[in-house]
């Protein structure tokens, strides 16, 4: 098996790693992530500005490719220049920080896994529950298991998966669930702050909207403990309402 | 009916003025953009650095805020900070180019709709399939009589709805037919060139992949001189797969 390993975090992250020595062992693996930061950048790709890429070296004996630009377009230009051959899954993560509910959609964990599903390549976003004291050794381990046993087939052309693990020691994670995404909204609200020049400025504040998780959802099941894993699919289609319109004719 | 009209080529964009001055007589308008170009955020948002917003003054009557970010962050900043009272509708766009297929990922005219809908607010992208010799007014009196006639109680809670209208003259519009997304892809490819110091650099092109439209696609009733509307969802959860992966336990 090979495996493409991605991230939103910059190839130098903690969790990236994690992520490569944990699998390195059981696939070949292939790095290619951005260069700085992306966190928040979701599906974005560059489109005014080239795109450059550094070898960079490194003692896990693997190829690791940092690219000057999102997660989206280190997989675009993995895919289509710098790898030779087939890949047969795209990890993205270990993200630094929960990707569950609505805030999946401004993740560029996820805008990787998602890239590597309209690529026709099973792919799988991770995360961790956690923002402070985070054990990476508990999702590389559980990503570990967990890609050993999955079948690939039965991820669907076009879907992928985005799993999150809680930041406890491996041995009290109870289990893993597949899950709904939580409708709930985060990242909806802005502190009000004044500069040095006394002008007002925004800080955009991880606030929690008031409201309920659904019971099979990813956020409830990372509170009890469990590593949730979400389905998901790239195209956003929304058949139901699709048919509810040309009904309406 | 009060509407937030937003984009993601700028708040001077010819396309959002285009649709501001189309709606203004039929709705209260308020305009909240990007001050920049941002094509291809999709729903990024700004985390690491704050927001300003500018008044900008203008003759059509209306208010427009121009935020120093993205798509999304103009209309979370607008929604919670610079509005006033109950937004009842969000059209983001008029977008220069069509944003179909799987390229809806990408779109930062899509990226903001999304975010509409993600506040629960029915939402609205707007683009045109065109890329050069523009002519806006056709959108733009499209959308003046469809946001006139549209039920917006049909548009569920979490949805929204990407229209694309075809770069021709209003008369010889076809009508309009609700479709699906292609699953197509498109912008997969780069080019390889070299600098000024012959070293290498790649740029992003608009390379179709072979593959057939499905019938019912929006590429596909776009061709055809109709405008293509797709019903489209905020979360990308993947219920049938989520049904399948819970089953083979």
């Amino acid at each position: 098996m090979r495996i493409l390993i991605t991230n939103d975090d910059g190839y130098q992250a903690e969790g990236i790693l994690a992520l490569a020595k944990a699998l390195k062992d059981i696939a070949d693996i292939v790095v290619v992530a951005p260069m700085s930061e992306m966190s928040g950048t979701s599906s974005s790709i560059t489109i005014y500005n080239p795109l450059r890429f550094k070898v960079i070296d490194n003692d896990l004996g693997i190829d690791i490719f940092a690219v000057n630009g999102t997660p989206v377009d280190s997989v675009k230009l993995g895919l289509s220049k710098l790898i030779q051959g087939k890949i047969d899954l795209v990890i993205s993560g270990i993200n630094n920080g929960p990707n569950v509910a609505m805030n999946t959609c401004y993740s560029g964990t996820v805008g990787a896994a998602i890239e590597g599903a309209i690529w026709g390549i099973p792919s799988i976003a991770v995360s961790i529950g956690g923002y402070r004291d985070l054990d990476y050794e508990t999702p590389a381990m559980f990503m570990r298991d967990y890609v050993q046993k999955l079948d690939l087939s039965i991820i669907d052309k076009g879907s992928l998966l985005n799993i999150n693990v809680p930041n406890i020691p491996y041995k009290d994670i109870k289990g893993y669930k597949y899950t709904s995404i939580s409708t709930h909204s985060y990242l909806n609200n802005y502190e009000e702050r004044a500069d040095t020049f006394r002008d007002n400025y925004y800080w955009l504040s991880d606030y929690e909207k008031e409201g309920t998780h659904e019971d099979n959802s990813d956020v409830v099941a990372l509170d009890l403990g469990y590593v949730s894993i979400s389905p998901m699919k790239a195209s956003l289609v929304d058949d139901r309402l699709l048919l509810k319109l040309k009904n309406q004719n």
